[in-house]
């Protein structure tokens, strides 16, 4: 079986405030605090590229439990902001990495559902194909595209990177997956020019009308109901549609994670980032659900070996 | 079991002479025929984007076999020229199809090695999510990046898009996998600014060095032998590099496919393009190679069933 052994990081140090920006943007500190819940966001240094990112992710994995590159059977980047299109990421990382050349690598390219879909894509994988350690890097640095003058989206998304380390002695590993794509409104969150573009509005509904379905279907699909889950980790959009979701599914406040107030909607990582802390923690079964560009969402249960 | 039903695939119809180029580029007809092994180039129209590109393979799928789009589970498109980078290809095939929302979807990022990769990945993933029907996309137009002065790459790319069908109730079934990355050559094939650069004898070198021993390790991984397989089908780099192959595997020649003439090196549809022949073909064994950007490398042995 294989799943979840490890995480690790690696938020960029410099921060942009929000409350340095209320003027600029007519907006409240109840709007930082409470709507979309980010009080700065994290800025990748100009030096620092997406596979930068994702070494640096590694360095800070390598600190916690030692690494041996030959161990590493495949390696996968999920990003939409590559270094460049052609190659991708994964080759970058792999030769930065040192790692061996029978190891796999590719790059997946998904948002905000993107670590859950690797997730389950790279386990099946390993599993498939007889492997025992993988890399799963996420590394979105939404400041490559975002324009500081548009407040739908400038306020709300940091950088960040994570890696997670997968492997057949996992410590949280998935049940059943349930995935979704409506790829008719992909137009509501888009890059054209180098610029982002969210219709924020769409987003939210989208997210506050599909996702409790989702979900509901995902625990039934387990044979779960909520009083089983111990901690529901949703991607961190924003604070208002984790509480929406939240407040729809009739779950508890305190079995809800939220903590995206010093960095912001860190994309693809968001998930891993709340989870580099459980893995320590004492929740036995954790639903995570990634959702947004696409539109696509991915949801599983993790369970603790 | 999970592996490929059917296949269809889309070629634009223009076409770029490279006769017509011998001048320019002081070229011969051998060079033309026995050494690239291109005549022409196909190009797609300015209008048919990648997306449009897999939804004209469809079509052509849907005129071989009814096609239902709620029995479509997944969806993959393998591609490093997609539309925008945010969102994916996939995402907007699956509106422009009209899938069913609880379809899976995510772009695959990779080159020439892409198809051989993504049938792994995409059937292990339909098996362990219990999927029965997907679609795997190939469509990687290089026009997009090819500079029309560079020897290079303009004589040897050429646009098209592959659809391939993966159901359980396959024609030709994978057996094991090998897969490898040499990801410190990265910059030996690569797109800076929107122009693609290949080292070309670097990527050639790379190819007839590492590519048979990957073949004889696969064969004896799978418990075979070069004359227990009936056809060996390498991505159709350039006629210099599939003969070449063929040479140092000691292959005999009827057993190798080129068909790269007429249209040119068409990245990772280059083997679906192939397969879609033998699918109605006698040969019960089939090794496919994908080799090129990242630098990566992917082989199976398809059996038919």
């Amino acid at each position: 079986m294989i799943g979840i052994e490890n995480i690790a990081s690696y938020i960029p140090p410099r921060r942009i405030s929000n409350y340095g920006r209320k003027e600029k943007f007519s907006i409240t500190d109840e709007f930082i605090e409470d709507k979309i819940g980010v009080k700065e966001v994290s800025v990748k240094g100009q030096d620092e590229d997406t596979c930068e990112l994702c070494v640096k992710a590694y360095s800070a994995l390598a600190a916690k439990r030692q690494m041996v590159p030959d161990e590493i059977d495949a390696l996968v980047v999920v990003t939409q902001n590559p270094d460049y299109n052609i190659p991708h990421c994964s080759a970058i990382v792999h030769g930065r990495l040192g790692l061996r050349s029978s190891c796999a690598a590719f790059d997946i390219s998904l948002g905000c559902s993107g670590f859950v879909y690797a997730l389950s894509v790279l386990s099946s994988f390993m599993e498939r194909n007889g492997m025992r350690r993988a890399l799963l890097f996420t590394s979105d640095p939404y400041s490559k595209v975002v324009d500081q003058e548009d407040k739908n989206t400038s306020l709300l998304f940091g950088d960040a990177a994570a890696v997670t380390m997968l492997s057949n002695t996992p410590v949280l590993a998935p049940m059943k997956f349930s995935f979704g794509t409506t790829g008719s409104h992909y137009e509501d969150l888009i890059c054209r020019n180098g610029k982002l573009f969210m219709n924020g509005r769409a987003v939210f509904n989208f997210t506050a009308k599909v996702i409790p379905d989702d979900i509901r279907f995902l625990m039934e699909l387990n044979g779960m109901t909520k009083d089983n889950i111990d901690l529901f980790v949703f991607h961190q959009g924003s604070k208002i549609i984790v509480d929406t979701l939240a407040k729809k599914l009739e779950i508890p406040p305190g079995k809800v994670a939220y903590n995206a107030l010093d960095f912001g909607n860190t994309i693809s990582s968001s998930i891993p980032i709340i989870l580099e802390e459980e893995l320590k923690g004492s929740a036995n079964t954790i639903l995570i659900s990634g959702f947004g560009v696409g539109l696509s969402w991915a949801s599983t249960i993790l369970r603790r070996v």
